[in-house]
């Protein structure tokens, strides 16, 4: 059963362990530094459907189905099933699942969708009644284009500091003990607005959410970055990035090379056309199950601390002239031998 | 820590208790046979803003803050905050919740919002290292309207089988010890699809979902009808109410006159224009706060079966050709003296 350390953090008393994970993508996301990691690549965007949402739940089935085809028994179920993605009314996370026996929450994160289902798997499967939890989501790039901004064949502008919403999806198994990778703390954020009302410059309006909770979860644990071999957001982009690093450095902080954005990991910047980098539910979700747990188990990082953040804004929230809402919630994962 | 029983239900093994709870609503609700419940009632539908997804907004802030003060001290805060509601996006949760300073989780489940807000927040403080967590959510007619339907100027007519969404909203606390209305058990629902496309008929799209959790309760608790005094269902309306009855007696049980639904409840059928009665988020979650809950509170019933009953789909699924998924989830209230 967690234990309340501090203000914001609970600490896992369990044995709770990634059990499996596994990642989908599109072509671009294919092409990308960190394709090689991927389970599951489209040719095209249409993962064989005949529109782009019913793409966008095909991909998100054959991600999990893929990730529990990876548990060390592939018939083997979840008892539980945590998802949610960006479509108006989360479609495409509870069509994914609509085939499935198991009890299923959805999870409304924006971007943190990720990192707030494999929070609620740890805390439910170390004192909640349940072995094993599931957490999925993902993102689609043209169904995400015609949502928030404009239909694909208007051929629109996009101004530099707009992310590319990432085709990708990510799914993990939580499940108790057995397993490589341990879930040791999570830090459920708080709401951070910081006034920003521009939705093509979602890093800026993200980055005090994430400076709010990575700092929490340091003060709570007594951590630092030291304490870490790496620290990652989940898509703040190449200008979110650059932000939080100044708000970390102004705090008297050093990051250094070993805070990363899953944003900035994900395409090549300089090559791929996606203006400050890839966004979307499926960006962290992706780049947590394609690059940082096989890293992990490769031995390449021990302990590593994954800050999923996310705009709880919609196009109809901008045009009544609100500003952009930022949270980003904080999981702590470690290799133990 | 939560024990599990049968295959989908958890067992409380704390004493986890409602500690407060408020309900907030329009006019409407206001005039309806519930009406004497609410702790907060507007005058019109503008809850004092300028555009209808503002008043959901300033209604949800209005009921937390009415819930809150109603606590043992009333400045004293939850430690977790657990929202959702309708709109894309679920920004009337997000934005009522901005200034709060605790750590808040976003949840999409349709119109089972409350019953998976109160599931997780009872699960959490069980055994998740919360001592107290708040559940909220609520709905809007007028915004529910034009984003699922049509604009309300066009005056277009409704089918017998549509329902009124209720504008309203309701918010708990739940806490470790301390109050007379005691959580024990939670039955998270799954999936259920029967192929229903017709978005006017919502109620028969649920049905199946929350006959299938109301059974898997039952077989797990080893309980029927008979081990309640009331069993509610969020909002099936008159025709979800009459399809899951000839459900359930096919199933050889009796529901009688102790199922009822919140949506058949909310408003007077004859009189009120709603067809077939309420639905939204905020049907299920006003009802409970402003009927359910004070009724066990003045001994009129003392267990309960709150079975939140959600619809996962968009306007554009249904464009899409996608039938109608379904979901409920199911907890236990018992009042202890």
């Amino acid at each position: 059963m967690a234990e309340r350390i501090g203000r914001q953090t609970l600490r896992l008393t369990e044995d709770v362990h990634v059990g499996a994970y596994a990642a989908a993508g599109g072509k671009k996301e294919g092409e990308g530094p960190l394709g090689g990691g991927f389970d599951l690549i489209s040719e095209d965007a249409w993962f064989g459907q005949d529109s782009w949402e019913k793409a966008e739940t095909a991909m998100l089935r054959g991600c999990l189905g893929a990730c529990l085809a990876k548990w060390d028994v592939p018939t083997r179920r979840p008892e539980l099933l945590l998802g949610g993605d960006l479509l108006n009314q989360c479609i495409s996370s509870a069509y994914a699942v609509r085939e499935c026996a198991e009890p299923y929450l959805g999870l409304y994160g924006a971007c943190s969708t990720m990192a707030e289902g494999l929070m609620l798997a740890a805390l439910l499967v170390d004192g909640g009644g349940f072995a094993s939890a599931c957490a999925l989501t993902g993102s689609h790039f043209c169904t995400a284009e015609r949502q928030y901004r404009f239909p694909l064949e208007y051929g629109g502008q996009r101004t530099p500091t707009a992310q590319w919403t990432v085709t990708g999806a990510g799914a993990a198994v939580l499940e108790k003990g057995g397993g490589t990778l341990r879930v040791t703390h999570v830090t459920p954020g708080r709401i951070v607005d910081a006034g920003v009302t521009d939705a093509c410059n979602m890093g800026a309006a993200m980055a005090p959410a994430a400076f709010d909770t990575i700092t929490a979860h340091f003060r709570d644990t007594g951590r630092d970055f030291g304490d870490y071999d790496a620290v990652f957001t989940g898509d703040l982009g190449a200008i979110g990035h650059d932000i939080l690093q100044d708000l970390l450095q102004k705090d008297g902080r050093s990051p250094g090379l070993r805070y990363m954005d899953c944003g900035v990991l994900l395409y090549d910047l300089k090559t791929q056309d996606v203006h400050a980098g890839g966004s979307g539910c499926g960006c962290s979700a992706a780049v947590l199950c394609a690059h940082i747990l096989p890293a992990m188990e490769r031995g390449v990082w021990r302990r590593v601390l994954f800050a999923g953040t996310g705009a709880l804004m919609s196009p109809l929230s901008v045009q009544q002239g609100c500003s952009i809402p930022g949270i980003c919630h904080a999981v702590a994962i470690e290799r133990e031998d």
